[in-house]
């Protein structure tokens, strides 16, 4: 460094560059830190922002793990346990989840898991101390390795990693922690009751607050992130239906729609919707939920959305494309499509909101009709069209648009019927058909809708349509409670 | 029981529905369960043909587990390091992951995660003994509480819970633990320092098999992946060129094209996709792969991909409807709508190639330049067509297809583009520009294409093309290659 500095001293510049760039990178170092430090706080305070959850579940964690801490400060408990007051610090730490449900399959899986693998463990040992000082730990070795595998094995299945997963885990981790050191340690039993002891109270402390403590729920996340899928598909049709594409042009140029890309996220929601189902399972009761809500219904649905989501994705790709299409076809299929749009996303926004408030999808009903008409009236006007000098190319790009737009009509119609399942399944309020009754064999006659599933699996060949005259001035008071519903799910899981 | 049995005798039946169904499920009992352990054992036999790594990595968790068990039986390492032999039993259950990636991923974190808390929670430990008897476990508390609390928000951070999760929670764990203990045990530095060994001794030993016994990379599964999802949509094309969907109707009437699904797969490939890039970056150079290898650029290939699943998705809904088109219309766009999607299925197909075989993807270049003709052919046809007493709305169904076939031709374009680029970043055998020169601006006009990402995140503003002559007649050689290589990538983690 000496050496430097003298050479800088006397004005040498040996490797002027390198060393410039240097001394700049270290004057800029604090201004660096600062802006990083700026941005830090700014994100930490978005995240904590964009849903306040996430800062209560944090102090929950803390919460939780303070209190286990007072097994080893309270000195009672500590005689009592030993050491082994360790293993409630840990359970706490791996157990306490963002969502109920997961917590509780992580605790419930740990628990049971742990007392299982402990039994048999225990039974192992046995065993083979049979075998004589020699003997025992080869038996043990060969039993550890065999269940091992075994139990690794079994992870690869699709319903075991699905709903077992962790408890697969902790049942090898225990069963090797209890024959292995069954071979050494005095007092086997005391280790795997008090293991036991303080797995179930870091288990519990996690459970009850995260059961009675602001909890989060994770089928009350994925009826909402349903919903707002809904939402978004919807507000994209309403977007096109009231934009500028199927407007005529003033200035002869068709003019670009203003991007709503909201319904993006729905292409890739089916692992999040699949993974809250799955919490949701676990959870007990609550609020407007029973234990055994159709969690699965909700999947279905989902799946319908997402496939609509897929035509509107190309639909977008095409009404981006920069062609003039000539006003003489464009009168013939504005007025139609632009009814299919927004009354297709009206009766999407309808189902969205019936789902939310948990009513009677019964006001989509009357916009599904709509669209369908209109599909018919698209339907006539281009039968009845002469388009004898037309052309043809120039017409494709929005005869292709129109066509993407009468299949997203019958995608919407498959949505509706999966809500009206769902809203029978899940006794919504006032329970009534969302497609009038001599549309439905029609829909049933396509073989893409499935007759109701019931909760037990067994398939109900009756489906029941009631019609409530009381709640039919409902819709407007529907409308008020969608605006003050708060939109857009918290994907916390997925951050 | 025995009153029921005398009631059968007498030929009483009290509640014979109710005990003649238990009896005959009692009487099926055995068939049953004989049923149910065979279909368990068929299904095992199928997971472990599908995919024979499976069995291998669950004969090398159980033997990993084994060898750390020695720890245990061989007395001089348990003298060495008492009862803590036991965390070497749990990071190997809780480290050893199906990929060598997934496996570095949390041995390392959860090293350096003990490593950094278990230094901090000794310096804590330090800072509250000064507080006296009195204040010790308050101040020890309130550090967990922080501690505990800012770790478990900072796993919300998108980047963080993407590559370090599982290090945070080691860190909140062995913090806690570390911090909680000191105000009790007695040895707290030798007890730092044991789980620190016994960590070492598990992760290495998962590490150091899953690297050299067997190995199943992350890198490799993706970039199969890839290959094989591009394979999956040139298949679906491929299928319905050749198929009879644009052959002119024998009987008056369009046949239905014989499904091929294969690609739904590919619409949700995203989370398999993007987990097994993250794990891949931890992976070390192997095979074919540098260290370094520009993973990045196969998640944006995959999205490009899965943009063109999207639209074949929109088509197959199109081209399962049934409608009868009209003969006439059906003669002018037939030959473009075969060679657009047989070329550009045929142009996937080369690009997939090139991916597996990670040589130029210069072989799908004539076929992409086929199918931009038939693109420019198809429209000169449809100028040049006079309907004048056609039926537009039995053309429709039929123009929308080749309309979305054109759009899926420009799809295919952008991914041999990022293909190209790809070929590029990981020094694939033969680099060749994939589209003609003149092509290419007009490409990047669209703005959809981004200029070549470096690996160091610099935008590269020249793009080479070296024009190689010698592999000019390697085509028939790659598409050999292509058929011997197994298709269908291993999607494990997702089972």
């Amino acid at each position: 460094m000496e050496i430097i500095n003298d050479q800088l001293a006397r004005g040498e510049h040996p490797k002027a560059g390198v060393f410039e760039r240097a001394w700049s990178w270290v004057k800029a170092l604090p201004g660096n830190f600062k802006n990083k430090v700026t941005k830090v706080a700014k994100n930490t305070i978005k995240l904590g922002k964009d849903d306040p959850r996430r800062v209560i579940h944090s102090l929950k964690v803390a919460m939780a793990l303070t209190l286990v801490s007072l097994l080893y400060y309270w000195r009672a408990l500590y005689d009592g346990l030993g050491v082994a007051g360790m293993w409630a610090v840990l359970t706490v730490v791996v157990v306490f989840e963002f969502t109920v449900g997961a917590t509780l399959s992580k605790g419930l899986n740990r628990s049971f898991a742990t007392l299982l693998a402990g039994a048999l463990g225990i039974g192992a040992n046995h065993l083979a101390s049979l075998f004589g000082e020699q003997g025992e730990p080869i038996i043990l070795g060969v039993l550890v390795f065999l269940l091992a595998a075994a139990s690794t094995f079994s992870r690869f299945f699709p319903r075991i990693k699905e709903r077992y997963d962790y408890g697969v885990l902790i049942f090898i981790l225990t069963f090797s922690m209890v024959t292995v050191s069954g071979y050494r340690v005095e007092g086997l039993l005391q280790m795997a009751y008090q293991r036991l002891i303080t797995i179930l109270i870091g288990g519990g402390t996690c459970i009850i607050l995260s059961i009675f403590l602001c909890p989060v729920w994770a089928g009350e996340d994925l009826h909402s992130l349903i919903a707002s899928n809904i939402d978004k598909i919807a507000n994209y049709l309403e977007g096109i239906g009231g934009g500028e594409y199927f407007q005529l042009p003033k200035d002869g140029k068709s003019t670009k729609v203003t991007q709503n890309n909201g319904y993006k996220s729905v292409l890739n929601s089916k692992n999040t919707e699949e993974s809250w189902a799955n919490f949701a399972r676990w959870e007990p009761g609550h609020g407007r939920f029973k234990f055994r809500h159709p969690w699965k219904q909700y999947l279905k649905t989902g799946a319908l959305v997402r496939q609509c989501a897929y035509q509107i994705e190309t639909l977008n790709s095409h009404i981006n494309s920069d062609v003039q299409v000539p006003q003489e076809f464009l009168q013939i299929i504005q007025a139609s499509c632009i009814t299919m749009s927004t009354e297709s996303g009206k009766a999407l926004k309808a189902l969205g909101t019936a789902i939310k408030t948990m009513k009677d999808p019964k006001s989509a009903c009357q916009h599904l009709e709509n669209s369908k008409n209109a599909v018919e009236e698209l339907h006539i006007a281009l039968k009845a069209a002469s388009l004898e000098d037309a052309d043809i190319l120039a017409i494709i790009p929005a005869a292709t648009i129109a066509s993407i737009l009468v299949e997203i009509v019958t995608c919407v119609e498959k949505i509706s019927m999966s809500v009206y399942e769902l809203s029978q399944l899940a006794d919504f309020k006032v329970v009534e058909a969302t497609v009038s009754p001599e549309i439905k064999p029609q829909l049933l006659h396509k073989g893409s809708i499935n007759p109701i599933l019931l909760d037990d699996g067994d398939y109900n060949p009756h489906v029941v349509i009631r019609v409530d005259e009381i709640d039919m001035g409902s819709h407007q008071e529907d409308d008020k409670i969608s605006r003050q519903t708060p939109k857009g799910p918290k994907q916390i899981e997925e951050v």
